[in-house]
């Protein structure tokens, strides 16, 4: 047995399914794909049994400078030598929200936690503390976090936990404007995604006549406009990502990449919510924790230094030119959708993804690390030769794939 | 102005309140508390000017073996060279695994997460897709978390948030029984703390009756007996806290204390949930962090090298008998209650807790952290010249309360 299979049988006595969540293979992925991972480096994997990747999941978001980052991990180690969790916060929460607050437009305060799901959580909170009102919209199929209010299985939900939600279609205009009136006077808030980022579906950029409108009704309405950037932020944009389509929310919610895998998530909000923001109780055990908040000064300080969206774009476009162009030759009807630094590649007349399994396994085997049917996350630390190698790896796959189809 | 008030300063502008949750000293504490501290090491603290104290506090849980325990950081630098939050867990997640559930009694399997808040929505969740039911008893004025469901504070929670739990008075058979009987063939589960560690009150040790029929009603009724031992885990017992009673619960949730400041958290069941584990979708960005897991191995290890909850226990005798010696000799009546590993000290006759907070002041600007209404944490770092110095401050302190009242 390898080293890997042993791990994986060890697992299965004492982790319930081998492993759970999103990065549970066993019931995401295609067969063949490693649970386990050895080491990390830049943009480089290597999973249990010594086989390297080049990694586009990038820890499903929080890498964005790339495994290890030297200056990341100089910042963390002067703070860790100091303090990490302790009785109380250190100096560099301040630092870390003063920067923080200084990047992102709509923001004038901030408060940080640990998951993404915590973020999006406080967020709903708010906006029904700072509103007296109870009515959240939240479009079908977004992803907002796994806590039951969100969660998208239904085990162990009741409805009640979710009595006050109201779904719209993303992007549609006559939707939103129905949840808005469904919810009345008791509306408290709209969730929006950055983008449209559903699981195993085309992703769609927000149409900016959408995001204006979402405002508009928003302010009418007296209702807060929450802005989802967990997954998003700092790759499409330093600010707020709708700051792209010049719409301001009054509340963002933060994780994955703000301290390049260190673990922190952040809401931001404008001086209407402050109040509630001092009234609502939202804490954890390890919210205060100095290294990760360390870890986030030196990561915003280097988006910021190499324009990380700009720069990521660059590698995206390389990427989506390469496989258009290898699609088309190869005779394959490929859709490429979402922003460039967060490719989402589904295949046509695929409806089992059987074709998307075989592209990501033959992909693998020759060392590339891709998602059948979730967004990819590209990083700065992916150069103009990762991308090349990429691409005569998806060549090859797109071949084996064609070879099958045909 | 000093450092430290220019760091108040500066985050009243960006943080909501100048600080959130329970480490917001301008809610929580006397006057006087810093609110930064930029140093930890062993059983001290250093504020942002340079103060030293004895923390009492331990982080509110989570340092159990003293800050930058060498073994602890040692464990966590080799993983850190390797990896830390990737596209997958790490090796040292199955055998954090396989020591956490090995030193569980109860425990079958585990799986991990980042809040204490996480575990106990965890439990509640698992108990209510195992059962197909929805009520969930659990203690008035018991903490659980600060998620809707079971934060202290009312603002922007709704009813909807609350609609399946039943209340029950801890350590109240007659009380418990009402509630049981309240759920009838709804009911899913009980959720307990290790004790009734409730903030602002005596707290009370489990009653072994109380627990013993906690375990038979539940057996009788098909509910999930859910034990929080977040707060007390590893300072009671090295087993779960209710083992000491010769009472197993089903599920229980862990975090704090885990990995010695390291952000973990862990929820331990039996088999019977097993299947409901691998349904339940629960998960985080960082929910896989290696090092994290690396550190609560080594945690794991040291606690039961040097048999924590004892030596601990130790510590915290020759506290509760030195204060209960001095407070006879101040004629101060004092009660001191829970288990000595985690000491609760309130005045009598202090209903606005003057008496607590001038005491607590006047051992802060003696060099000694404090509590005045929240139970305290010991550490297997607290030597017994530790405890010597602390007893010589609160001494002074006493004196001083009871100038005051004289």
């Amino acid at each position: 047995m390898s080293e890997h299979d042993g791990l994986v049988s060890r697992a299965k006595r004492v982790i319930p399914g081998t492993m759970y969540g999103h990065m549970s293979v066993q019931r995401m992925m295609p067969e063949g794909y490693p649970q386990f991972f050895a080491r990390a480096e830049g943009s480089r994997l290597w999973d249990a049994d010594g086989n390297e990747y080049i990694d586009l999941m990038c820890s499903f978001g929080p890498m964005i400078l790339g495994y290890g980052h030297p200056a990341v991990e100089a910042a963390a180690d002067v703070q860790r030598r100091l303090c990490d969790t302790a009785t109380g916060p250190a100096p560099v929460m301040v630092e870390l929200a003063e920067r923080f607050t200084a990047g992102i437009s709509h923001a004038d305060w901030c408060m940080f936690m640990k998951n993404g799901t915590d973020a999006t959580t406080l967020c709903l909170t708010l906006a029904r503390a700072e509103t007296g009102r109870r009515k959240m919209l939240v479009a079908k199929g977004a992803y907002h976090g796994s806590d039951p209010w969100c969660t998208p299985t239904p085990a162990g939900v009741t409805d009640e936990d979710r009595a006050h939600l109201i779904p719209y279609r993303y992007n549609s205009l006559k939707s939103l404007e129905g949840a808005v009136e469904e919810a009345g006077s008791d509306w408290a808030g709209l969730m929006v995604s950055a983008f449209r980022h559903d699981a195993f579906a085309d992703q769609e950029l927000s149409d900016p006549e959408f995001a204006r409108r979402a405002r508009e009704l928003c302010d009418a309405g007296g209702a807060a406009l929450i802005l989802d950037d967990v997954r998003a932020g700092f790759r499409l944009s330093l600010d707020a990502s709708w700051s792209e389509l010049g719409v301001q929310p009054d509340l963002s919610a933060w994780g994955k990449a703000l301290a390049n895998g260190y673990p922190i998530s952040a809401v931001a909000g404008s001086d209407r919510f402050r109040s509630a923001a001092t009234q609502v109780f939202a804490t954890g055990s390890f919210w205060y924790q100095a290294v990760p908040m360390a870890a986030g000064v030196a990561t915003l300080a280097e988006l910021q230094a190499c324009d990380a969206p700009r720069k990521i774009e660059r590698s995206g476009l390389q990427l989506r030119a390469g496989l258009a162009e290898q699609a088309a030759r190869h005779g394959l009807s490929l859709r490429q959708t979402g922003p460039v630094q967060m490719p989402m590649v589904l295949f046509d007349e695929d409806p089992d993804l059987k074709k998307g399994f075989r592209f990501c396994q033959e992909a693998l085997r020759r060392g590339v690390y891709l998602h059948p049917w979730h967004n990819w996350f590209l990083s700065t630390a992916h150069s103009e030769a990762d991308i090349e190698r990429v691409l005569e790896v998806t060549d090859a796959a797109l071949a084996a794939v064609r070879s099958e189809s045909s």
